[in-house]
């Protein structure tokens, strides 16, 4: 389903970039989301996670409603401290290479812990950078990481391999292999 | 149901900021948060909806699950310009009192056009600036906006009056009455 989306609404616009904006992020379908959401829980739902963690903006969408199906809570990841946390983050910097350069991610530790079994959920996986920062953050709170999900993985950006060596699961939902000379093409079944 | 989690989780930081973060930003309560959507979703369901807008980046969860049960696609409006955007967007400014600044909403014409009746949804309605942000891209576009929904409404900053030269229907899940003395007052009933 959501490959078929892509194909029909999705733009390869070069440089490896994929154009989603009209289902995934500034315009969202939340019934394609929805159904994304629920075929994520479905994948991870004997993890035991007790915690959904994301970065904003665009894996709020994707995680919410993961999260959803599986009720936990979802923490998404501040890119600027808002006023209403604490002085005391977890913070760790990451590099963005649609945005040409380094971000940084920020959870307060009111809402990530020891004992938490997080589950990571963003709308891409590319370079990785960003889940690996979240991992990162995961980490620096003494939570254990048990799962990765991505709506959409470009395999040649290099992310899986890149998170091998956390050793946990990683999903992805639609699974790009090229984007040479204007195509969108898939890997043949599913992640 | 909302009331009770802001008695509960919800902290009065003074100056009328009321802290929310532990179920409404940064970590997200999807149960509470669907059952916030379908309220609000139910309210404005007889108004011909077409399109469900909200700012990035505390908007998204609230409006994207109002727009899940009306089955609508939801606008989160940029405070950036991602590279995917055409060049041509229609942007406005507006003040943030939490930010002490003003910010930047973008929205692409690929997705809010003439035709369009745009349901406005937010986390939060307080001064109101932020809304009447969306009121002018929407106009911008040629939408016509038919109604305007918050999880929280601060009466005291004076947001309704602000919106009220609008004419559309504007509904707020809790009414916060006062913040003065540590307190929070909600009025008496629903809004």
């Amino acid at each position: 389903m959501l490959e078929e989306r892509i194909i029909k609404n999705g733009r390869n616009l070069g440089n490896g970039i994929l154009k989603v904006d009209g289902f995934i992020n500034h315009q969202v379908d939340p019934l394609l989301m929805g159904a994304c959401g629920k075929e994520l829980a479905e994948r991870f739902k004997g993890l035991g996670a007790t915690k959904v963690l994301t970065a904003e903006i665009s894996g709020i969408a994707p995680a919410l409603l993961t999260a959803l199906h599986l009720a936990l809570p979802v923490v998404y990841a501040r890119k600027t401290k808002p006023i209403t946390m604490p002085d005391q983050v977890f913070l760790t910097l990451t590099p963005s290479h649609t945005k040409g350069r380094t971000i940084e991610l920020i959870v307060s530790p009111e809402f990530l812990a020891e004992g938490d079994r997080v589950l990571i959920i963003d709308d891409f996986l590319a370079t990785g950078q960003t889940i690996l920062g979240l991992v990162r953050l995961a980490q620096a709170a003494g939570a254990e990481v048990v799962g990765i999900g991505a709506l959409i993985e470009k395999t040649f950006d290099g992310g899986r391999a890149l998170l091998a060596s956390i050793g946990v699961p990683v999903e992805a939902l639609a699974v790009i292999v090229s984007m040479q000379d204007g195509k969108i093409e898939f890997a043949p079944s599913g992640s």
